[in-house]
């Protein structure tokens, strides 16, 4: 990792990946999506995350994804890619693959499928980071995901002071424990250390506490929500930007959970947005996801006339 | 899936994946297991699975696993190769390869990462299977390792009548949800569809009531006492010989757990007992996983003499 | 506990407590329901179970469940009594109760609401068979209804080894931790510690592995079933008695689980059975419970006929 | 619920309930606690919660307890009395207790042990309320310790519109859904409606989206605190006093926990911090809880000094 790399803060939305109906990379539609993003003032794109359907993805669909996004951003923020794959081995070859495109930044999960103890996460991250060089690492909490592995505070300053992370993207959900990753950090003394909430509903507080940003899936809709969450002159005016996103996000009960997954709602939900919005030129999610339906589009179509976005 | 495919059924372990102090496949160990195996009287066996720790290795090295073991076994038995992966795209790749290296049939879980409804599951396994073509197609049901994803029996059965399936590996660990597919089957009446059981544990249980055969992860150890199993006259010799069995299970306790995760412990249990049979050349098991210590492998080789197996 | 107590064994089914539509509890249809059970050939009853909905009823109900049950049995079989509360003083004021109303033995879990350790685990015990002196008490095993906390086989042998416990109900639904119980009491050669299954639909397995019975809940319904399994003269009988009652088990599929919890439904349909038979005067589950509709009552009454039991 | 009831809100600890030695209840110091809490300046305290150790103790314990607490505090401040047990009929034998004792409301969980549907929950409170008369009800949201049963946020808001419900205490940890439940009291335009939140760790965060105050477990050791925390002048005064009794909160970690559940250590951890400030005169948790020893007292004392609190 660089020492001389700025730390991450701000907005960076998990970009989604624009799908043809034939399952194809749309890269008009991805460049659009970039567009979008930069006009909307983010800090940074984080492509091949979770809301990126980056584990759906063959290498070569990845590698459209990598350099269609590098070359759109053309260096205005930084581009993060995600490195998640079940073991150290496969998420290194993502690196690589990353690497050569001409990322900023990479963002890796624990290994999962097979379980694994903290040590052999400090043994994973220790291994990725070499892989890496001098692009920064960021790791990921995603629990949910990857059947309940939480990336403990303690491994994680530790790797931060060893200068073999840069930061941490927490998507656990948990308030208490990001907060004690925050506080963890003042005590190291390592003010360097990124820590980014995936949380996007409760931005403002975590803002509040210290955290330096947020990865907001939500944020693919409308970037320039958060970016005004994040800027927010007062506690209160972010709060109430908060509580606007908030009921915007109910664009993600609109999909019938009895016939698809919630996976595929939530995202098919911000893929519909976007192409309501005109953005993407096709909702579709990955295979196998079921696509949302007319009236679900429509449904969302509604929420976004109600927030005002259309 | 060819309809003249020989149903499965016996001793099909899962083998481990052998890996030299480098992490490179070891051939030679990996031809003396598959040997091992041969002479312990298996009707098959399983590679790339999750004791093959397949979602560790990277594309050339389960190439190198899936030729060597079809040289090896050079038409004796059936070779199954897992095709485990986060989604349908990535699966149908593995399945590609395995088809290439000339396996008699294939194994994959839903997908992970991403949480699925059972209608994509369906869709994931149709797909799969137009990849496999003729070559047979076993769904594996191991919740655990995929955030508590569980495979509905009534979506088995349906897609077995389809000829999409096969069969199914059940390692959920659950006899009842077990039963009740054994009971659907007899329902549909569907009697080539193949029901293995991978609780290694319970295997007199399980053939008592109508599975198939078994994937004893342990089968790589001991794998004629599985045969012995498998094959028991009676049903009080098959419990005799599953409690021997039992007890030899012990040897995944040898290692501590609070230094390592679950899935080394076990795997690399299976590797030590290996090496100290003779069978490897090296207990390691794939970075990051923490390897065994040499008290640890003291403890195992015990374990084997207390069950005669040395 | 009394040494000279009988082992416990056969089958023991937990009774339901039949309520009037004003939910008082129907000692008519109780004494009714208690011949079924002894005309069935049961081995005792346990009442005040799970399935005897104990955790709803006022203590001024259980002391009416538990003299009308143990009049009507009259010393032809032995009546257990659960003893399941939040604490160790609120489940030995159960105990004193039960004793007072003559009561062959005590069933108790873990505490719960509070999660405990093992070694509070055993304080408990340690306490509760204190309080019910020559008593035999049996520990009950249900983690799925007390926050996960699972009873551990080391402790539960060496309670029994200390003469604390009597015996185990494993209603954990796991089959290898429940053998792994059986195995430890041949290991500390303890065989008058009595090891009983709660889980109705893999009795043959658990009887093959050395259970000593079963607490079957849908024994309610068809007790001479349970008794024929266990007293099956060949394993394939007893197989074949299994899947019968497996199938009868999908009674409590009937309910809509849309609107009522998997307690409500799965008792609703035994007690629906039973009222069918005319057994029960009233299906009526405790308050809260959300009663079975006619048409759930119909569809039950269906599948009764199916099993031939009308 | 008395239309005419104020609104909750502030600072209302959970009391724990001090023992004696011979575990009985300690009046002496539990009427010190209610001094200690009064001079902190709290809003009303909680009796006979989670913190209160309210499962453990019988009848008869509870009536000591309520009695002291409402003599004690001769209404200076709300009391709040708890009626956590698993059914419907058993919490309403306790409400009516409690309302004996002169108690100003009351806090209920949904019934446990058995699962219960939302409907079902609707059910019991709407019964429980009509026992509690006047007096307010207020639902007690701690899925952890009821095996997993979440308070529904379209329920509280239907039954607080009812007049049913005066309020919810939200120990969920899941903050994504206590901002849910107050935007739809926003909706609902039902500003009486009282949500406090259990989270002790994140009440800036929670008071900053509009929660109306707290029931933290760690305000036993440091009333005044959480009082200062409440009425601090700005978000950034809030969050230095939240981050100190985030700090404050580390004595939980005081105890070993491979030898105690991790109830009985934050509890005991709470007892032995008002046993080192000279409120309690015993930090003994309730049977059969591991009481902490003398060394993890120690750490405790030296986490206060750290503190400033001594």
């Amino acid at each position: 990792m660089s020492t001389s790399a700025q730390k991450l803060s701000g907005v960076v939305p998990p970009l989604v990946t624009p799908l043809t109906p034939e399952y194809d990379i749309d890269t008009a539609s991805l460049a659009r999506l970039v567009e979008h993003q930069l006009a909307g003032g983010v800090s940074g794109v984080f492509v091949l995350g979770t809301s990126g359907e980056g584990t759906f993805l063959t290498d070569e669909q990845r590698q459209t994804v990598l350099e269609t996004v590098v070359t759109e951003v053309a260096g205005q923020v930084p581009v993060l890619a995600g490195a998640i794959d079940t073991s150290t081995a496969r998420a290194g070859a993502h690196i690589s693959a990353a690497l050569k495109a001409g990322v900023d930044a990479i963002v890796a999960t624990a290994p999962f499928y097979a379980a694994t103890h903290p040590l052999e996460i400090e043994r994973h991250f220790t291994r990725l980071a070499s892989v890496a060089g001098d692009t920064p690492l960021y790791a990921y909490d995603i629990p949910s995901r990857i059947a309940g592995t939480k990336l403990p505070a303690e491994l994680m300053i530790k790797l931060g002071s060893q200068g073999i992370l840069a930061g941490v993207k927490d998507s656990s959900g948990q308030d208490t424990s990001l907060r004690r990753l925050v506080l963890a950090r003042a005590d190291a003394d390592l003010p360097g250390f990124a820590i980014m909430t995936g949380s996007e509903l409760t931005v403002d507080c975590a803002l509040g506490f210290g955290v330096d940003g947020v990865v907001p899936g939500l944020g693919n809709v409308d970037p320039a929500g958060y970016v005004r969450l994040f800027t927010a002159a007062t506690p209160d005016l972010a709060r109430d930007e908060q509580n606007r996103l908030f009921r915007l996000f109910e664009i993600v009960e609109a999909p019938d959970k009895t016939r698809m997954g919630p996976s595929s709602a939530a995202l098919g939900a911000f893929k519909a947005a976007l192409y309501v919005l005109g953005v993407l030129a096709s909702p579709l999610t990955a295979y196998p996801s079921i696509p949302l339906n007319e009236h679900e589009i429509a449904q969302i179509a509604g929420l976004l006339e109600r927030a005002g976005l259309r």
